[in-house]
């Protein structure tokens, strides 16, 4: 029998009426005969009120205790869709990420999945039931309650849908697909039918948000294809496969605003231990190595965290310098010609007066550091000169 | 070292600013020297809340997903509290009904406890943590979540209490102790200083909401002493134990307003696999028998599911008689002289124009049921002329 993973957002189960919206995407896979199991993600406002009331408390609250707070979200919200799905006479199921068998290791916050024991899973499905999956969350081999970080629900999904062997993995979102760039800021982006793995990889490490890395390897790991499709219509949304249909080597231009910049000068080696503690606390680092000095660039977020990891280990530098006033463009695709690409945004950049503070190659494309002011712009002219503006749409307008 | 274990119920936990008033009764007994095991409760407005999400998306929710919702109060509260403990610099860790180790049956919405494996509240305390307990929830042989229905935070904190072999068990509640009535309805009456299991035990089973009879049983059964106190002010509470210090036999006046009545007629004997249904269903029901009638009472919300139940049996009686408009005053204590006070109630209720539908002795006392309009004034007569009205705050205020 055929089986299907269907991951809801946040604001897919913004309101019980929402909730109902889900339940009609569910029902409709039903239908068709596939086994379902649905992963959901706490309700957007539940989170906000825990959040808040966290901080009416404690100015940094322990992270297991936030795990422990937080994760009552999802579990709402599964026990909630489940009500509806039943309502709606069908045979259907609850499982927190304990009871779906998500082990993970004990970084609380940001933990990473291990495995899944996907006995209980399959038991539910066999009786023909609908099984609901709290995202985001899992539990350590001692039996904490731990939450997976941005994007969790996406990587629960993904890997469900990996260790069931699912036919594919449906992520149900606000928006209908996966574009060339965020719509919001670059108006012609362009909706992207199909994109290989590692396509989408280099679109989400860079930030496209719709889908996070993490859930992208674990698809790609076991090939289980990935739809990113709109909760609010019925359009085919993007495949993301072991296939492409993709000619031109860029695929999109992606941007980071929120971003800090640490650079470490006159390293002489005594650098790697530093980068190993980043990694082991679970900071995404993008590091550029410039000479003797080395770039460190993390979301805005973990920029504390990364100036105490760093600042343990000051025999490994001779000083520091803090940057948050940049950004952080990136034209993403197989890059052949780096020379070719790297002339052309810098020209791009001169002709429209944008000031980068550094440009470099990196596994995903091709990324520039630019003043926070100009990000915006320095996407959308980038989108422009690289042939991804959607015309189409243009002349549909028009 | 001495162990206290201290409930705190809905309204403790109502606001973040009440946790940190519950912070300063767990900093208290810690400074004294004593491990500390909390319990809480769900703050009343999550429960709130959740109940009526529920409601919106079905009117007749599962009762494994009813658990499996509103457990989510108890976990946010516990690390609510946690934070808050923390925030003052004390070691504490927080701990759902599964992680404190409480193990249920498998009836959702009403489970009972089968039994608690402390190791891993005993190993945080050995850390010299507080350990924060979720109240109301345990867990079957199955992993499936479960609350225990009415009053189940205190039959946590009796429980736990008695496996942890505690020194005492702390009730914290909006009322400064046990009262001789419901002050709210019987101005007069007083405050007890001290009660035994059996005494308690009484006045809990004929509606004293203060203490739910479960956790008194847990607690007598294991010799910890209960005290019911006030969490807003630092009176000196109702010490219930295996002792007390009463003289008169009649200890108070109960009454249940919400109750609901079914007479089966013409019973033959078929009736007592009735009982039975009705016990494995946790439906608690006092039972009169009267000729061949057998007469049910139970709370209104256990209605339907009593009339469920009695009418899979219809050959064991020969009709039924639903009474909906009455309500049950009892007066509690140890009565040794039926007939006296039975003359006495059947006194009061004639001169003060109360008509009453049944009277009968039990186990705790003698029980009328009267018509719903009059069982506050039937209530506050009794008190009076059993003598327990409180003549010296009277004499105070005056």
């Amino acid at each position: 029998m055929s089986m299907i993973v269907q991951k809801f957002g946040g604001t897919s189960v913004g309101s019980t009426d929402r909730i109902k919206r889900m339940v009609f995407h569910v029902m409709k896979e039903r239908e068709k005969g596939h086994d379902v199991v649905v992963v959901v993600s706490a309700m957007n406002k539940t989170t906000d009120t825990l959040v808040r009331l966290a901080g009416e408390l404690s100015s940094d609250p322990s992270k297991r205790e936030m795990d422990m707070l937080l994760s009552t979200g999802e579990q709402v919200a599964i026990s909630l869709l489940t009500m509806a799905l039943h309502h709606k006479g069908l045979e259907a199921v609850s499982l927190t990420g304990r009871q779906a068998g998500i082990q993970t290791d004990g970084v609380f916050g940001n933990a990473k999945i291990n495995s899944i024991d996907t006995d209980r899973i399959k038991s539910e499905l066999s009786k023909g039931r609908i099984v609901v999956v709290a995202g985001f969350q899992g539990i350590t081999d001692k039996g904490e309650v731990t939450t997976l970080g941005r994007g969790g629900s996406d990587t629960t999904a993904a890997a469900l849908a990996a260790a069931l062997k699912a036919d594919r993995c449906d992520i149900y979102t606000d928006v209908d697909g996966v574009y060339t760039s965020d719509p919001r800021i670059v108006p012609r982006a362009a909706k992207i039918d199909t994109l290989s793995y590692d396509e989408m990889l280099r679109l989400a490490t860079m930030g496209a948000g719709v889908l996070h890395p993490r859930a992208i390897k674990h698809a790609k790991e076991h090939h289980v294809p990935l739809v990113v499709c709109s909760s609010l219509n019925e359009g085919r949304g993007t495949v993301i496969s072991g296939r492409t249909q993709r000619n031109a080597p860029i695929v999109g231009v992606a941007y980071q605003k929120d971003i800090s910049v640490l650079t470490m000068f006159d390293c002489q080696g005594g650098e790697s231990l530093i980068l190993y503690d980043l990694d082991s606390h679970h900071i995404e680092t993008e590091i550029i190595k410039y000479q003797e000095n080395l770039v460190l660039i993390v979301k805005d977020q973990d920029f504390h965290e990364l100036k105490r990891i760093v600042g343990q280990y000051d025999q490994a530098y001779s000083h520091t310098e803090e940057r948050e006033d940049l950004s952080k463009v990136s034209v993403i695709g197989q890059i052949k010609s780096t020379h070719e690409v790297k002339e052309k945004v810098t020209n791009v950049f001169h002709d429209y007066h944008i000031a980068k503070a550094s440009l470099w190659e990196s596994p995903v494309g091709l990324s520039a550091l630019v003043d926070r002011n100009d990000v915006e712009k320095a996407a959308r002219v980038l989108h422009m000169h690289f042939g991804l503006d959607y015309v189409e749409s243009r002349r549909a307008v028009l």
